[in-house]
């Protein structure tokens, strides 16, 4: 849903409900219907929306996430239904039929109250002021546990420091741990992180998230200079024998987003996301869902990675400022 | 649960709401919680049980299903909860919590309404008094829309006999497709016909049931005499193309249940159950669950062996009377 497009049939939305019936493709460009439909909805008179839920499979699984309002547009209602229920209101709309929808809705947004990331670290050995960040988000939303998103992750990472202490461990940079509070509605966690850390963020030599689900890991993305990745992709080899060994241009994360804008180097676990959009936001991620020899892979991954960045004789370098 | 064995904690029960918390191995053996755990638990004392849905995958999904009173028994309210919850109890209980239940049901019996099977058939073309039926169940759970169970058998088997007609095949025999009422809650539309039919019965060829779910399907499965079985394997020769073919001793259905308690030789659509009860008697049980193509391969193998046994020469052996 461009923004500036408008849409096909934006002369009927007046006075009626719009229903977003678009289905998943990746979930960047499906999610802007969730995100952006009730602006664009009002922008056109409706007076509420319902969006197909980002989900790539249901079982009447709702999904829901983060929408946001314009100052200059009407505020309405808008919200998720399942896949399957938009499947039938469009086969009643093929079939003539009229639909009459009664909407009760009891969300509401509260006044903010305090949160704080958990941080821990390992001080570096020879260059404690140089630091690998890595870390997920501890906060998830009202439904299911968040056990996918982003309790796993936050295990992760947090686990895979936990190793490095466990084997004695301490490499020559510091290893800092952080679990980032309120990725989910405002990323609070991580731009706090950026504002408290600001001194120290040219001496960040890498920031790795884990925030994609915990299934099969099969390497990272990075997001940084081309002498970066060539390193990184060295360190993916020694990952290769438990499959996570391939390095992708590209990746990140939400919670490091804004370290990365201040150009600390970013890198995101990837995993085999087969099913993250089968439970991501639903009652469904519950814990029930991680098989603990993936998660136990996913530390692997994170605490090789983490361990040998830290390790290097050189900082990982950086790209130049342009 | 065996009905005499008593649970190995039946102390403990008193005046408390029992949770059966079984996993999943085949339906048959699980569904026993289901069906028998109020008597059980009330023979015991219990207030209440809850059964951890009868399930092969969850997502947050509960399952319904029929369950029965004992008239010597106290009848206690007892419900279905995810497979997700229900891990969740075990986990406080192995924690050592003090686990506080508030049940708030409004499930309740109403009386008896009218129904009625819908029956359509091809009259035989030499021998219109001998009968191949076939068929699945209209009624469904109030939950989903029972596009699994069973519209998608019921199809399969109107279509077989749609199919037929359409191409204009009118074999020796007449076949029937019952449309059959009250599976789930008392299997009335069953004993019904096998009353109302009770004349012609001896010479009901065979009867076939579709009701494992409409996926693709793997061949069928035949109760009656050895000679039956391997007439009927040379028929699933012909829907080895369509890798249908595999005909397997055993099978049969609820509704063909009580004629098949008559003498009537019985048969069940097998399929690939893989997914069966991720949707069986949940809001899940949806029609976006159902492959077009894995529908028609269904029709196609339901009308290949009705037409097949219908034309025989002779009438399908049948067991001797013991």
């Amino acid at each position: 849903m461009p923004h500036a497009r408008k849409p096909a049939r934006a002369a009927e939305a007046e006075g009626r409900i719009v229903v977003y019936d678009a289905p998943f493709t990746s979930y960047g460009e499906t999610v802007a219907y969730c995100v952006n439909g009730a602006v664009e909805a009002a922008r056109v008179g409706a007076v509420a929306s319902l969006v197909r839920s980002v989900a790539s499979y249901s079982m009447q699984t709702p999904h829901t996430g983060g929408m946001r309002y314009d100052a200059a547009v009407r505020k309405i209602p808008h919200a998720a239904i399942t896949v399957e229920d938009a499947a039938m209101l469009r086969r009643m709309q093929q079939r003539g039929e009229r639909i009459v929808i009664r909407l009760e809705m009891s969300a509401h947004t509260l006044p903010d109250g305090e949160s704080r990331n958990v941080v821990a670290e390992i001080r570096g050995r020879e260059q404690p002021d140089e630091v690998v960040v890595l870390g997920g988000h501890i906060d998830s939303w009202d439904v299911g546990q968040g056990a996918m998103d982003d309790g796993g992750g936050s295990v992760a990472a947090w686990e895979a420091v936990h190793l490095m202490k466990k084997l004695g461990l301490r490499p020559r940079r510091t290893v800092r741990v952080v679990l980032w509070t309120n990725e989910e509605n405002g990323l609070r966690g991580g731009t706090g992180y950026r504002d408290r850390h600001r001194d120290e963020l040219d001496r960040h030599v890498l920031a790795i998230e884990s925030d994609a689900g915990v299934f099969e890991p099969e390497g990272f993305g990075i997001t940084g200079a081309d002498e970066a990745y060539e390193i990184v992709k060295q360190v993916g080899a020694l990952l290769e024998r438990i499959g996570a060994g391939t390095i992708r241009r590209g990746g990140g994360g939400a919670d490091i987003g804004p370290i990365m804008r201040e150009g600390v180097p970013g890198m995101g676990l990837n995993v085999d996301g087969t099913k993250y959009f089968w439970y991501h936001h639903t009652e469904a991620d519950t814990i029930d869902k991680l098989d603990p020899r993936e998660v136990a892979l996913c530390v692997a991954a994170m605490a090789v990675m983490a361990y040998v960045v830290a390790e290097l004789p050189e900082p990982l370098p950086r790209a130049p400022v342009s």
